[in-house]
C-alpha cells in the first residue's frame, strides 16, 4: 500500500470537506471514514461493473475499520440517473433501517455519485455521503462540489439538490482499469480547467499528453490535484451557483444539448462536452472574445486526444438551442453563455438562443 | 380589506424569511410577493377543495400584481405526499420551462405544503417558493421552519429536505371555511407550543377555548401569532435538527407511529398527536418527570377540546413501538424522546422501545 496521499480541503464552513488524492486509497478508505465521523451503518451505492472491479478492497476497508456495510446495485448508464432509481436506494436505506448519521459511499461515476449524493441529500432530510469516484470525469468534477441530482426525461439534472459530501477518495490506481474511451471524456473536462482559469495546466497537457494518456500516475496526480484545486476554489467562491459558479459551464451548455438531442447514446458526457468546447471557442471567436491562436491552440489540443471536435451533420443548430431553453442557466428567455477570451481567462454573456443557433451555423 | 397585519421574522441570515399574519391577506399576496424578488412566473401548489374556497383571490392578486400563474393541482390526503405527486409537479415545471427565479406558491395545508416545498427544493436545485397555509395546522407549524417533504410506504416524511420559503402568509380568513374537525387538530399543535414553551399560552387556551372554537379573529391571530413566534425561535436555534428542534417532536414520537399504524386513514395528524402528548405527558409522570397536576392540566385540555385523548384498543404497545424505529429520530435503536416537566419545560431523554412500550402499557 503506498502511503503518498495528497489532501486538499473544500473550505466552506461547516460544511469543509477533505478531498483526498493517491494510490491504493481504496484500501484505506475505512480509516479515512473514519475521521468524518459518521455512524456504523455504510450503503456502497455502486454499479455491477465498478462493483467487480473494485468493490473488494473497499468493502474490506470498511470491516476492518468497524463499519457495517450494505451494498445497493444499480444499472449502469444515464438513463438510470432517474427517480427510479432513487427509489430503489429510498428502499433499501429504509428496509436496512438507516438513521440520521448513517452513511452513503458512491462508489462509480458521475451518475452513480450524483443518484448516491441526491438520495443522501434528501433521505431522513439528509444523511452523509462519501465520493469515491472511479472515473477520470468524477474525479476532477462530478465528485467535487456537491452539485447532486437526476434527470427528467426533458432534461439532465433538472432534479436534484447542493449537498456537499463529508470526503471525497480520490484513488488512481481506478483508472487503470477505465476505458479509454472513459479516461477521454474525463480528460475533457481537464481541458476545460485549463482553458476557464490556467494556462499553465492547458501548457501541461500540450506538452505532455502522450504520457497521460499512458496513465503515468504522476501526471495523473497532477492533473487531477490541479482539476480538484480550480473547481474547490471555485466551489468555495459560490457554493449554490449564484452567478460566478456558472464559469464551469464553459463548453457544457452546447454540450447538454447534444447529449440531450442524441438521447444520451451517442456521446459520453465528456465527449458531449468536447464538441461544446470547441464550439463554444469558436462562439467565442466570432463574437470577438477569442483570439484565433487560443481558439486554435483548444481545437489541436481536444483534436490530438481523440475526442470529437464537431457537431453530427445530423445535428440541426436551432434544434439545439431549443433544447438549450430548459437548461438551468436560462432566464427570461435567454442563455447565460460562458465565453472564453482566451486560455485562462472567460466571461459571461447572455445570449439568445437565436443567436447562438445563427453563430453555430456560420 | 383589512389592513390589520403584523409580521414576525425568521431570523436565519440569508435565508430570513417574514412570517405575514392578518385578515385578508389572500388579497394582498402580489403585493406581499414582490417584495420577497421572485420572477415573474408562479406555479399555484394546491388541491381541488382548496382551489374552489380559495383560489380566485389569490390568483387575482397575483395577476394584478403582474405575475403569470400557472395552476397545479394535486389530488388530497396524505396518501398523495409521495413521489408520484412530486413527479406531477416537476413535470408541469419543466414543461412551463420554470426557471431558477420562478416561484412555487404552497396554497393548502400540510401536504401540499411539504410536497410544493420539496418540489422546490429540489427542482434545478432549488427555486422560491412562498407558504400560503389554509389549515390551522398549517399556519401554526409545518408552514414555518422549512421541513419538506414526501412519505415512504414505511414511514411519514422519510424523504425531504430543509429548505426555508421565501415568506409565509397567514390569512385568518381561511379558517372560516375550515372544517372542525380540521380547527381542532390544528389546535393539537398550539397545545404543545404551551406545554413545551409558554405556560402564559397554556392558560390562554384553558381560559379562552369557547371563543377560540368559535373562530374570534383577534384570539386566533394571538394563538397563531404566539405559536409561530415559539417556532421562529426553535428554528432559528436549531435550523437543521441537529439538536434541540426535536423539542418541536413533543407528542409526535407516538403520533407518527400511531398514524403510520392506522394507515393515515383513521387520525388527523393533529389528532394523532393529541393522543401522542397524552401519552407522553402521562410517560413523563411515570417516569418522574412531570407532576400530576400538570398531568391532569394538560389531559384536561385535551379533552375539553374535544380531541381524542385515548390510544384505541386495537394497537398493541409493543406494535407501536417498532413503528418508531423507522422514526427519524432514533439512532443505535434508541429514540429520542420528549419528556415533559411540566407546563412550559421539557427535556429529552433517549428510550429504548421497550421502554417506551412498558409505560404505554401500564
Amino acid at each position: 500500500m503506498s502511503e503518498r496521499m495528497r489532501t486538499l480541503t473544500v473550505k466552506l464552513d461547516q460544511r469543509s470537506y477533505p478531498i483526498h488524492m493517491g494510490e491504493g486509497l481504496l484500501l484505506r478508505a475505512g480509516e479515512l471514514l473514519g475521521e468524518a465521523g459518521c455512524g456504523e451503518k455504510i450503503a456502497i451505492v455502486t454499479s455491477p461493473t465498478v462493483a467487480r472491479l473494485h468493490l473488494t478492497p473497499l468493502e474490506d476497508s470498511f470491516r476492518r475499520s468497524g463499519f457495517k456495510t450494505t451494498l445497493i446495485l444499480l444499472p449502469e448508464g444515464e438513463e438510470h440517473k432517474n427517480l427510479a432509481s432513487l427509489e430503489t436506494i429510498y428502499d433499501r436505506l429504509v428496509s436496512g433501517r438507516f438513521e440520521r448519521n448513517s452513511c452513503l459511499v458512491a462508489l462509480g461515476g458521475g451518475v452513480i455519485g450524483d443518484l448516491a449524493g441526491f438520495a443522501a441529500a434528501t433521505f431522513l432530510r439528509g444523511i452523509p455521503y462519501v465520493q469515491v469516484p472511479t472515473t477520470l470525469l468524477a474525479q476532477v468534477d462530478s465528485s467535487v462540489g456537491g452539485k447532486t441530482g437526476i434527470n427528467h426525461r426533458e432534461g439532465k439534472n433538472l432534479i436534484g439538490a447542493f449537498y456537499q459530501p463529508r470526503a471525497v477518495l480520490i484513488d488512481v490506481n481506478v483508472l487503470q482499469t477505465l476505458p479509454r474511451r472513459e479516461l477521454l471524456a474525463g480528460l475533457a473536462e481537464v481541458i476545460k480547467y485549463g482553458i476557464i482559469e490556467q494556462p499553465e495546466l492547458f501548457a501541461l497537457l500540450e506538452e505532455k499528453l502522450d504520457p497521460l494518456l499512458s496513465l503515468n500516475k504522476d501526471l495523473l496526480l497532477e492533473v487531477i490535484g490541479a482539476s480538484c484545486s480550480i473547481k474547490a476554489r471555485v466551489v468555495e467562491k459560490d457554493e449554490r451557483e449564484d452567478d460566478y459558479r456558472a464559469v464551469l459551464n464553459f463548453g457544457h451548455t452546447i454540450g447538454h444539448a447534444l447529449e440531450s438531442l442524441t438521447g444520451y447514446e451517442t456521446f459520453l458526457h465528456g465527449e458531449a462536452v468536447a464538441i461544446g468546447m470547441v464550439q463554444a471557442t469558436l462562439i467565442s471567436m466570432r463574437h470577438g472574445s477569442c483570439d484565433k491562436e487560443s481558439c486554435e491552440r483548444i481545437y489541436r489540443l481536444i483534436r490530438r486526444t481523440g475526442l470529437p471536435t464537431e457537431l453530427p451533420s445530423s445535428i440541426i443548430p436551432h434544434e439545439l438551442v431549443k433544447s438549450m431553453e430548459t437548461d438551468k442557466k436560462s432566464a427570461r428567455g435567454k442563455i447565460k453563455f460562458v465565453l472564453c477570451e482566451g486560455i485562462g481567462k472567460t466571461r459571461f454573456h447572455w445570449l439568445a438562443p437565436e443567436e447562438i443557433a445563427a453563430m453555430i451555423a456560420n
